[in-house]
């Protein structure tokens, strides 16, 4: 028996089960205090009515034998045709085609973003950036692959650019930036779809948080990229659009032209996903669809509107207290120095101790996080403002 | 780029794929023919009354900022107390204790299957029933793996015995059995018991047919059987027990004593799911709490007994036609030997061309169900016993 000893080379909990545990013993001690999370990327608002409506009605299917759905139409990528075709057209409004052979409904990103690798040899290198999501580099080394970083700085904009002395086979992109709200640009992104189709590399394009981008020249998917369907995979959530952080649905679009060692990675993919998934609650694909209807999008667009406002709180604190900060404007996350010159733990244990605040500690998103804390603006209003007012005085001394 | 190149040892598409492809092709060319499908191991009752309102009360949940969730509960096992506490319940009534930490809620066993095989190195030896369902077998070919075969024949009663000579190191074994209807007792389940603690091997025990035994001296559990603990990891699923195929969830237990080389794999599993995994919708979690209510132990009775008698005119037919078959009893499949000495895959389109009728070729199942095909008994009245008339027509000529 050879247990798989790339576990080793793990944290032994996940970032935010350490934050979670770390919480709960704060509150243990201090029974009669309520810190304010503003630490996991978790979304608070309800679902949106018509999504309500969309899942109580799928619900009601599955109640009678003639409506009653079991497995997912056969041979499919596990999605039904009506969310298959409401994907196509979100994408078509970004004047970007697809297909629904090329699309992959599925739990969540966080899945796919993992289970993707199993397409690939265990020796290629990874190319991450860093700071981000740590997902993809647990997912990585679990796994014993040699993952490479590409450092996001103030000085890149936090975002970081192809180097070409960098041998990268599988490249992380995360636009918005999870945790810096950096968005790429058209030039920048193309520099990355370049860099690969020069190297044969692959890229994993996260576009988990592309609803809240609200300047429309930015590009919300890879595919609006020339060369983009010759090496890239995207990876999206309903998670931070449409609120389904607890009710679990992703898509990831393979193209049907991306190759490679003449492999058809769609392929590769459907057969993973048909040995190793079973697809996706019909109840949760109801209200998906529902999601991308002309009514949904404009019922998810206050949600994100309500979540903006927040972002607009916090900045407007931490410019009160003169701290430095990015994000929070096509993302819901604010990136911000740690004051005083503290480690990103440091200022962790600070803020909960001291303004019963929760954020996250930049150095958990990779060593360039060091010194920064992340900040979401998920939360309510209320707790915000509450949180904002603590973080506010505190800081202010 | 270096593509894991083991895909190129598999079938194009999975099994059920195939079937589904070859039976679209044959409506595209008789569209007037209305076959009967016996062939996925897919539910037809609806849920239960009791799981539609649990379903329903929790969708009410995420449409009130107040009631709504994201995440499930963090650092977790990604259950709700509520369904940690409703499998802990279930597995006290055959004296079988679990505390909540072993219990990890999932999207479905297909899933924990084949995920759970990033735990291990790839070279360790898997051992895999045959016949047996092929998502095992895939899922290890896919990663690499070295995979041996414990026959199941007429001899053995279709239920492989533990052979000394062959050094497995993850032994897989699924009891009722898919596709055979073969259950283990406690003495044959006692031998591989046995058989792994002394080898440290691990077995992943599928019990997704649990329910369906009527027998109560047949173990439910492989955790009914002495030292099970030391060396065992138990698959469940809600599919084919509360009808959930199409609303995804499933269970997977990893005592807390179960070590391997200093590992504790239920730690190491938690590390992967925390990274690789989300969680399971809430919606669905409230819907499998309630069907392991007692209300909904009583109603899901009801589904099943449905199926057992479909499983008895299946039997039936079978025995009129002369034809032998195992199962139908502790399982809802029933496994026949192919008439006048055809092939399984024969027998498919003969089956298919002549009655109309769908199952699924026992070759698709591994080397030692060529010859056998299997029948499942998740259809309806109805078309269980319009597929029986005409199966009988066809094979008493």
């Amino acid at each position: 028996m050879q247990i798989n000893e790339n576990f080793r080379n793990l944290h032994e909990s996940y970032l935010f089960s350490r934050i979670g545990e770390a919480v709960r013993a704060y509150e243990r001690e201090n029974p009669s205090k309520r810190p304010i999370r503003l630490s996991l990327g978790d979304v608070t608002r309800p679902l949106a009515p018509c999504v309500i409506e969309a899942m109580h009605g799928a619900v009601d299917d599955l109640s009678r034998a003639e409506t009653f759905r079991g497995y997912g139409p056969d041979a499919t990528v596990y999605g039904y045709d009506f969310l298959l075709d409401a994907v196509i057209s979100h994408y078509a409004k970004r004047g970007v085609t697809l297909s629904r052979g090329e699309i992959f409904i599925s739990d969540g990103a966080k899945s796919d973003l993992g289970n993707l690798l199993d397409l690939f040899e265990r020796d290629n290198t990874v190319l991450v950036p860093d700071p981000v999501y740590p997902a993809y580099t647990d997912a990585n080394l679990m796994a014993g692959r040699t993952v490479a970083y590409a450092a996001a700085t103030p000085e890149n904009g936090f975002l970081p650019v192809p180097d070409g002395s960098v041998a990268a086979d599988i490249i992380y992109l995360c636009s918005p930036n999870n945790p810096t709200g950096a968005v790429f640009d058209r030039a920048r992104l193309q520099a990355w779809v370049d860099y690969a189709n020069e190297r044969g590399a692959v890229i994993l394009f996260d576009a988990a948080y592309e609803m809240f981008i609200s300047d429309d020249s930015l590009p919300h998917s890879i595919f609006e990229i020339e060369g983009a369907r010759e090496c890239a995979v995207e990876i999206c959530s309903f998670s931070k659009t449409a609120g389904f952080t607890g009710v679990r649905c992703g898509y990831t679009v393979v193209p049907s032209c991306l190759t490679r060692r003449g492999f058809e990675l769609g392929r590769m993919w459907r057969r993973r996903q048909t040995t190793k998934f079973n697809g996706v609650s019909y109840v949760t694909q109801r209200g998906a669809a529902a999601a991308f209807s002309a009514r949904g999008e404009r019922e998810i667009a206050e949600n994100i509107a309500y979540y903006r406002e927040n972002a607009r709180m916090i900045s407007e604190a931490l410019s009160a207290c003169g701290i430095g900060y990015v994000g929070g404007v096509h993302s819901p996350y604010l990136w911000m120095r740690c004051p005083h010159g503290m480690t990103s733990w440091e200022f962790f244990d600070y803020l909960l101790e001291h303004a019963e605040v929760v954020g996250t500690p930049g150095s958990g998103f990779g060593a360039n996080g060091e010194g920064y804390f992340r900040l979401t603006a998920f939360s309510s209003h209320e707790e915000t403002a509450v949180a904002m007012q603590r973080l506010t005085e505190l800081l202010r001394r």
